[in-house]
Parts: structure tokens; sequence; C-alpha cells
């Protein structure tokens, strides 16, 4: 196997456990390598620190599979996988979860989500898009689903030199997917729909906001398909508002309304979050809950600036309209926001909004998708859930 | 009442919505004034931003009750209470719990814990002490306990020019309280148990750890009177081992297992965590998960860096003890250890212990402790629960 040799910054990363080695890691490489192989990871003083995968292509160069002397078994990606699917059934809902959450779970790039009986693939990385069809192979063996879908339509491929692609991966399905999160039926539209077609890294969150929004007036904004909606509707709200820019979003959201009898309660709208809560204020409506679940706004650390003014703009103006007492339930799914600095702008537009602000609770991402620790960039879901006074 | 006019940064503390106005905030009083007495405190433009109480004694020498032009009503304390036993009905289980937390519940100084149908309090300032009497009246009126407790026999009364001191605040009764959390049985000593004799903090965190112990074979560090001991062994661990330096914690930690009939797969012992760990190591035992709830190693930000080495050092070697796949609940109850900061120790924990490790779930204190946004000293337990691979 190839050995590549990494600088003193790149050797203390990977004997961190983090799985990636940077093109500006590299010092040289030792023999021939093609962007796809397999290759050993090595400091300056010829210590292995990992094999992994290799690709000139992208700036993440290696992404590690091992790390010192373990080694990398014949089977790596059947016992992965096998081990991903037993965490899910013991600590995760396995009718519909995240299976594989790429570097947490050790397969560098590939992302499994199932939907009831129906599997989403992602490989966003040349060195395990090679494995497809090993994967799907692990996938029918150990998870036997009815059907496979591939999303990879996302421009991140393209880095890796990857063309961007979706189809089936298995004799073709119905790509309108039906399936239950605490209790609450949703369609997902696998083919179509965002990302892999719903977010399940908030269904714990979901969960969380039962008792903060029974019996109240309560407003979804960045509602996407209705998933917090519905679950403020299922959990007792008395009106259920849910708006989203997106129309195809929020049509799925009335859909998803209607299977669940919950579409005398609960209304949906196509409209922009920021000029709604404007008006909203100035209108002097009020809300006993709102709820923020928008995009990342902070896509990467340059952006940071403009995020962290978009995250209190919009949360600024939810606190506005929220009842005395009522409760904001504010998400930020940007991993350059820290937890601390999410805080610190929750309390510099309490500040502004001239209201007593209690935190009640401060979430992370659903089991199913764990942090690994050495690595950052898999931890960056925030969610809390505020006491407005 | 009193005018105490603040320079530009007790101001701005203030607008903020911080309740503390510290000494040094302080320009000079117009009128003369009492410590005890209400003030109101304003700008040196003369604006208004609060009435709170004055205790010259204190570096706190100003602890708000209202904001800005809001009135303080004649009846406050009792409305407030009111307010706070309301949140816990609703957000907390008001058969144990925390009803009064001080500074996040708008009463500065003042803390109520109920176990079962007892109630302990403790009154942390002087402005506070002072309505001891109608606490006690608004406490029985709205929440009709059997008993209250006073538990002021804490050093941080001497900074406010108070005594220390504990007794009964109504008819006497057995000061060993039985109250159940979770389902778990627990004798309470509210008379000589550290505090108010339990730590109420931790409810919610107790119950998460249920799927990571179960059938496992679980060591409790600073297990106090045997709280995640025990809850491990309810919750399914086929053996648990709690330790504590304390040998009166130890010995109602035995007597609580007894209670719940779990003393055949609990057992306690008096150590130092540090050289039990140490000693485990060596021994070459070890555990499927591992509990660490220290005291607070940090009390004040000069003592941070010790800290920082004291929370490094446990966690590395609970690490070192944790078969592999196996979990590790550790808790820091040190405000001045921010989360990020907590990772970061934990992150050079995995690292030098050579063990990829997952964030499953990083929580917080339980809902009857509500963090003020504006007050970060209300904000001070993380919980993280990892996965050491």
């Amino acid at each position: 196997m190839t050995k590549i040799v990494v600088s003193k910054s790149g050797e203390r990363r990977a004997a961190c456990g983090h799985p990636w080695v940077f093109k500006t890691d590299i010092v040289r490489s030792e023999g021939h390598v093609d962007d796809g192989d397999f290759v050993e990871v090595c400091s300056d003083r010829k210590k292995l620190l990992g094999v992994g995968y290799y690709n000139s292509r992208s700036q993440i160069t290696v992404r590690l599979l091992t790390w010192y002397q373990e080694p990398l078994e014949e089977d790596f990606l059947y016992r992965r996988i096998l081990a991903a699917w037993e965490y899910r059934r013991r600590f995760a809902d396995p009718e519909s979860c995240r299976v594989v959450f790429g570097e947490a779970d050790f397969l560098p790039g590939l992302i499994v989500d199932k939907f009831s009986d129906v599997l989403v693939i992602q490989t966003l990385a040349l060195g395990i898009d090679r494995f497809k069809e090993q994967i799907v192979e692990c996938l029918k063996d150990i998870i036997k689903p009815s059907g496979i879908f591939e999303r990879n339509d996302v421009p991140v491929r393209e880095r890796e030199g990857l063309d961007q692609r979706k189809g089936f991966l298995s004799s073709p399905f119905e790509t309108r997917v039906r399936m239950s999160e605490n209790g609450i039926l949703f369609d997902v539209d696998v083919e179509n729909g965002q990302k892999t077609g719903y977010f399940l890294d908030q269904k714990e969150n979901r969960a969380a906001i039962s008792p903060f929004v029974k019996d109240g007036k309560v407003l979804d904004c960045f509602c996407h398909t209705g998933s917090f909606a519905l679950h403020a509707a299922g959990f007792g709200a008395r009106e259920v508002l849910g708006i989203d820019s997106s129309p195809h979003a929020v049509q799925f959201a009335g859909e998803n309304a209607k299977l669940n009898s919950l579409e005398d309660r609960c209304r949906f709208e196509t409209a922009n979050a920021f000029d709604k809560l404007r008006s909203l204020w100035d209108s002097g409506e009020k809300f006993d809950a709102i709820i923020l679940d928008p995009p990342a706004f902070a896509k990467s650390r340059n952006a940071l600036e403009g995020a962290v003014r978009g995250y209190k703009e919009i949360n600024l103006r939810a606190m506005k309209c929220i009842e005395s007492g009522g409760f904001l339930i504010t998400c930020s799914c940007s991993q350059h926001v820290s937890r601390e600095l999410f805080l610190d702008i929750l309390y510099d537009a309490a500040a502004d909004a001239r209201r007593k602000v209690r935190l009640i609770e401060f979430r992370s991402q659903a089991k199913d998708h764990p942090v690994l620790l050495a690595a950052p960039e898999t931890d960056y879901l925030k969610c809390a859930i505020l006491q407005i006074i």
C-alpha cells in the first residue's frame, strides 16, 4: 500500500482521532497512488497513523478508516454497517432513522437514512462511492429494505470529482414513502424532497416540544413539510400556522396535515419567515410558542458574521411576537455556530427585545446522529427551548 | 426610595437583564440606605433601571427584583412563589423538585427544594432573608407542606453578613424524608445531608442513562447517597459499584439500596475516585458504563486551571476503564467550565487515552433549575453521554 507522509499538524490531527487528512497536511507520497485507492498515512518518522482512502481531487485528500496499527478488515464495510445498525436498534427508532452517519460511524462520506422500509443513500466521497454496489449488498443483507434510492444529486460530490445523480439502486418503487415519527405520520418524497427527503436529526427535539405547545397558539417558521408544526398539533396545540418559502414543501405539509386529520388546527402558507415575523409584530398578533428551525445560515466559517446577524434578527423578531410566559423553540444547524455563540446570540436578541428570557432546555441532534468528538464537523445541531417572560 | 446611581458598565449589565449590581458598579447613593432596604437603581442620566434590595456588606450590593418601569407589587413574594410553583407543576415533577431557583425565578438568593411533602429553604442574601417569615407563610398557603426546614448552614451567607443556622421553620418532624425519583426511592437527610440533602438538578440526566446501563457492569464515582448508582440498578444494570469519599454518604447509599431491594446488585464503598480508577486500571478491571458526577472542581474563575486538569485526569482514567463500545456519563457542575471547554477537556482526555469517542447526548440541568439567560451564574450543569470505542 502506498504511504502518504504528513506534516506535524497532520500527524497531530490524526493522532487525536480526526478522520481527515487535508491536502495541505501532505508532505509527499512514497509510490504511485490512484484516486480512490487505500493508502497508509505515516508521520515523517515513518510511524503508521492509519489507513484511509485517497483522492487527489479533494481538499480532504485522505479519509481515515483505521488509526495506528488497527487492521482494516476485508469485510470492514459489512462490520461497520452492522455495528451502525445495531447501535440504531438499541438507541434509536429502527423504523425510521439515520442508519449511517458518515465519519461518526467510521464510514467517511456515507449517509444512509431509513424511512419505514425504504433506504436512501448518499456516497459523498470517491473512496466510498467506489463501494456503492457492496454497500447496497450489505444493506440488503443486514436490513432487508423493500427498496433503496440514491440521492447523490448534491454539489458537494463535485469537490470529489464525482457527478451528481439520483435513482433507484433496487427495483423501482413508489418514491412517496409513508413513515411515522413520534406517532405522527409523514409522507416523505425521497426522490425530490430536500437532501434525503426528511430531516431525521430533529426527531428527539420534536418530541421535546410537547409540554410547551399544549393548548397553545403556535407558529412554525421554516416548517418544511410540517414536521414541527404537526408535532405541535399532535401534542394538543389549539392552532398552528406553519410557513415556508418553498411552495413544494408547503403543499406537502398540508397533505401531511390531512394524513393525520389535523388540517382543522394546522394551516400552512408560503412566506418568508423574516417578513412574516415583521408583519405579525406590526399587526400585534402574538403566539404562545414559536418554532424557528432555519436552514444553516453559516455554511462556511467565512459566512459566520452574516449568519450571526441573521440568527439574532430572526430570534429578536420571534421573541417580540411571543406572549409573556410563552416559549421559543429555536435551532441552528450551522456547525460553525458553537453552543456558546448561539447562546450569546440569543442573549443579545433578548436584551434588544427587552424580554426576560429563561433557557429551559438546550438540546442537540438525535442519538442516531452521534458526534465524533475528534471531528467537530459532525457536531452541528443546537436546539434551545426558551421561556420568554 | 433611595436612588443608587451606577456606572455605564453597571447600567449595561442591568439593561441586559442581569439581576446583580456589583459594589464596583456603584457611583453614589442619593440619600440614606440601610442594608436590606429596597433601592431604585438609576443610570447617571437618572434613567430608572430597576428596583432591588441593597446590602453594603456584599460585593453583590443590589439584587434586582424589577427592571425599568416594572412595578414591584406589594405581594411580589406571593406572586413569584406561585408562578414558580405553577411552572414546576407544569414542567417538572411536583412530588419532588426545586420549587424556587433564586435569580432564575426572580427571587434572588432564595432556594426552595421539595422532597415529598417536606420543604427545605435557603435564604442566601440579606434582602430575601428579611422576608423569611413571609416566605414560609406563602409556601404554607400555596404548597401546604407537612413541614419546612431551614438549611442556612452555608458559608456563602457570611459574605452577606448573615450567620449560619439550620432548624425547623414549622413544627418539628422526622428529618429523614422518603421521596421517589424516576420510580426509585431515596431517603433524604434534610438536616445533615449535603446542601439541602439531595441534588435534584440531575433528575432528568439520571433518567437519561437508562439505555446505556441496561445489563451492564456499572461504576458510579462520587456516588453521594447512591442516586445514579441506584438508577442504573433500577434500569437493569447487572452489577453496580458506587464509591464516595464520605462514609456518611456511602452508608446512606447502602440503606437506599436496601430500600429498593437492589442491595444484591449494588454495593458501595468509601474511596477516592482518582485513586480507585487508577487501581482499577492497574488491575485491568473494566466496566460497561462509568458515571462521573464530581463536585465542582472550579469554584471560582481563579481555580479554573487546576479544575481543567482535574476534569481531564478523572475522565482520562475513566475512559481507560471502559470496555470497547461502553459508555461514559460525565458531568461538570462548575459554572466557570463552559460547554465548549468541557467538550475540549473530554476531547483531550480521549486523545490521551487513545480511544475513539462519540458524543451521544449533551445535557444540562433539569427543567426545575431554569437558566436566566442574562445571568450565566444560573447555567452550571453539563452532562455528556459518551460512547468509548
